[in-house]
C-alpha cells in the first residue's frame, strides 16, 4: 500500500505517516541498482536555491537529480537579486515562474521555507536543505538510512547524540526521526550551553558528561562544533574541548563493542573527533555521505511521483 | 517567408525586418507546447558569460537553453581570468575557441558586445543579457511578448513606462520595440534627473507628473528604484519616493479599468510599486518572467536554426 | 598495442611509458570528428574541484566532458566547507563517497593531489588541473599537440619557453613533456630571479638575454608575468618589462621565418607579448585553446576506457 505523498518535504514531524519509511524504502532500492533510475525524471529541472553555502548539501541534491536524468540549476545567496533587495519570496516565485519541478532551499532562517510551500503551485515541490538551526530533514533520513543498513536490530537501539546540539541543524530532526522510527533509546550529551532546546529533549534521556552517555550505546553521533562558539563556552581552545567532549578511541571503549560511529560533517579532526575514530573500522561517516545521495534521489523520486 | 536571420541579437534598434515578429511568434508556439522542442537543439552548448550578477536574467536563459536540449556553462565576472587583467575581447576569443554555439553576455559597458560579435567567427551566436544602461532586447520581447498576449487590441494600446528611465536597461530596449511594433501611445515618466535620454524621447509623450501619466493607459510598466540614487535625487528616504513616484492601488484607479501593471524585477515593495499592486489582479509580473524564458528559447531557436 | 593506462593524471613524470603519445593521437582523432564521440561517457559524473579560481582551465574541463555526454558538477574554493576547516582530504573524501567518476582538482599547493589519488577507490580518476607552480599536465599536453599538428618535422624543433618560468605551471609540466617526446633543442629565458628549479634546467639550455634565446627558434611559448612580481624584480613598471623581456614583432624577427608564437594565457598585452604578434599570423594561441577541448576530452577518456 502506498503511503500518503505530500507536496513538499519540510520537515520530519510534518510527513505524512508512511512517506518516510516510504522513502528509505526506496533509497535503498536506488542503492541497490542505481542505475535502473537513470532516466527516471528525465527533462524535469531541480533547482539548489542556497542562501548559505554547502558544498556537501548541494552537491548530493545536484548529483542525486543527475542521477535520476534531471537537469539542475544552481543559485547561490551570492548572487544578485538577493542583493538587489528582493524578499526571499519573490525570488522563489519568480523562479517558481520559470517552471521548475523541484526546489531545493536552504535557509539561514528557522522556518523559512513554510511561506515558499505555501506560495507554490501544483507541481511544484520544494525540499528543505536545511532552514536555521532548526530543520534538514534529508540529513535525518540518510543518518536513518545508514542506521537501518548497519544495524540488525533496528529499531531496538541505544543511539546517543553528541556535541552542539543547540546550533547543529541535525539535532532536532534527526531526533525526531529516530523517535518516529521507534529507536528504543535516544540519549543526548551537550556541553553546557550547548543543550537542545525542549522539544527535542522529550522523551530523550540527557547526560551532561560524555563518558556516561556513551556506556552500552550501539551508535553514537558526533556533531561538530564551530571554533567561533569555543570562547562563548568559556572554552580555551580545541585541545581542551577535545579532552572533554571529543570522541576519543578511549571514550568509545566504554560503547558496545560494534558500536557505530556518525559524524554529518564537515568534521574537524581533533576537536569533537579523533582522527583514528574517524578513519578507524566503526567509522560509518562515508557511508552516510554515500547514502546521502540515494536519500536525495529517493525524495525527489518521491516527490514526482 | 521567413524574415532575415541575423547572427547575433544586440539590441532592439539593429534587428532585421521580420526577426523580432518571428522570434515573438515562436515564442507564442513554444509557450503552447514546450515538450516539442525538448531536443531541439540537443548536444549544442551555450555558455553563460555574466560579468555582472544577476540571477533572474542568467537563470532564464540557462533554463531556456535546457528545454532547448542544449548543454549550459557560467561563468561569473568573479571569475578568474577577469580578475588576471586579461581583456574582454580575449576572454571572449578564447571561449570562442572551445566552440560553443551560443554565448549569453552580460557587461556594464555600454555597447561591449559589439566587439564580440565582430569577432565571432560563423557558427557563433551573441546574445545580449544586458549592457551598460542601453539595451536588454530580450527583455523587451518578453514584455511585448505579455503585452500581445493579453490585450486582445495589441498595437492598439497606450502604453506607460515610468520611474528610473535612465539606469534602466529596459527603457531603451523597450520602448524602442513598442514603438517598433506600431504601439499607438507611449508615455514616459520619470523623477527629475532620472529622465531618458534623448533617443528614446523621440515620438512618445513625456510626463512630469505620475498621476496625469497614468490617466488612461492601458499598461504601465514600473521600473524600479535603487536605494542609492535616492540621495542623489535630494528625497530623503523610500516612503517619500513612494508617495510622490510609486504605484499605488489608488493612483492606479486613474489608468483604464483592466490596466495591466508590469516590472522587470526585482521589486522593491513599498518603493516604485505597492505590494497590493505587484500581487492585484491587474499584475503581470510573473507571467512576464514566464514569457521570458519562451522568449529565449525562441531567441535562441532562431538564431541557430 | 595499447599502452599501459594508469588510473590518475598528476603530473607528466609519473605517466606510463606510451599513454601521453596515447592521448595525444586520441585527441588528434577527436579533433578530426569531435561528433562521434558526443556519447562516449554517457551519464557518468565529472567534478570539477577547483582550490583556486581558473575559468580557462575550469570551462575547458567541463566543456571536454560535456562534449563526451558527461554530467558536471562545478566546486569552487569558495563555497563551504573549505572554510568550515575541513582538510583537502575530507573534502575530497566526501566527494569520492558521492560515486563521481572523474575528480578534476586544482589546488595552490605543490603535490597536494597525491594523497588524493592515494585515497581514491578504482573506478574513480583524479585529474590535476594545476598544483602550486609544479605541474599542469593537461596544458602540457595542448601545447605538444599543438606543435605536433602545426610542425612537419616535430620533434626536430628548438622550442623557447621564455618569461616567469618560475611561477609558471607551465614551466615544469611542458618542459617535461618536450624533453619526454624527443624534442631536439629546449631553451629557457627569465628575467633575474625569475628562473625555472634545477630540475627543470637539467638537458636545456639557459639564456640570460631573449634576443639571443629567440635566435633561430621553431617556436617561442611566452609565459605570463603578474602585475605584482614585477616590484620584487625592481622593474619599474610594465612597459619596462616589455621592452627587455617581451615578445615584439622585431625580436620575433630573430627565430626561423615561421616560428609559431605560443602562449598557455591569460594574455597580458603589451607586457610579455606585443598585441600585433599575438594577433598575427604566427600566433597559435586560439589553437591552444581548441586543443585544450580535445585533450582533456582525450584524458578523460583514456583514463575512463
Amino acid at each position: 500500500m502506498r503511503p500518503e505523498v505530500p507536496d513538499h518535504l519540510l520537515d520530519i514531524e510534518s510527513a505524512p505517516p508512511g512517506f518516510l519509511e516510504h522513502v528509505l524504502d526506496l533509497a535503498a532500492r536506488m542503492r541497490e541498482n542505481p542505475a535502473n533510475w537513470s532516466r527516471a525524471q528525465e527533462g524535469r529541472l531541480l533547482v539548489n536555491l542556497f542562501y548559505e553555502p554547502s558544498t556537501r548539501t548541494r552537491v548530493s541534491f545536484e548529483i542525486a537529480a543527475l542521477r535520476l536524468g534531471m537537469r539542475v540549476v544552481n543559485i547561490a545567496a551570492s548572487d544578485s537579486s538577493v542583493k538587489k533587495g528582493e524578499t526571499l519570496l519573490d525570488t522563489f516565485r519568480t523562479l517558481a515562474a520559470m517552471a521548475p519541478d523541484v526546489v531545493v532551499v536552504r535557509h539561514p532562517e528557522d522556518g523559512a521555507l513554510a511561506p515558499l510551500a505555501a506560495a507554490a503551485a501544483p507541481g511544484l515541490h520544494v525540499v528543505n536543505a536545511g532552514d536555521g538551526s532548526r530543520s534538514h530533514p534529508t540529513q535525518a533520513l540518510l543518518d536513518a538510512l545508514t542506521l537501518r543498513t548497519r544495524c540488525p536490530g533496528f529499531p531496538a537501539l541505544k543511539v546517543l547524540v553528541a556535541g552542539d546540539l543547540r546550533h547543529s541543524r541535525v539535532t532536532r530532526s534527526g531526533v525526531a526521526l529516530l523517535k518516529r522510527l521507534g529507536v528504543s533509546e535516544i540519549r543526548l550529551c551537550a556541553p553546557p550551553g550547548l543543550e537542545a532546546g525542549p522539544r527535542v529533549s522529550e522523551g530523550v534521556r540527557y547526560f551532561e558528561d560524555l563518558d556516561s552517555a556513551l556506556e552500552g550505546v550501539d551508535v553514537v553521533m558526533m556533531l561538530r562544533i564551530q571554533h567561533e562558539r569555543l570562547a562563548g563556552m568559556a572554552i580555551p581552545d580545541s585541545e581542551t574541548y577535545h579532552r572533554r567532549w571529543g570522541l576519543t578511541r578511549e571514550r568509545l571503549g566504554r560503547a558496545a563493542p560494534d558500536c557505530l560511529v556518525m559524524h554529518p560533517g564537515p568534521m574537524n579532526r581533533g576537536v569533537e573527533i579523533a582522527s583514528d575514530v574517524a578513519d578507524g573500522p566503526q567509522s560509518v561517516i562515508l557511508e552516510q555521505v554515500a547514502n546521502g545521495v540515494f536519500t536525495r534521489m529517493a525524495v525527489i523520486q518521491a516527490l514526482l511521483d
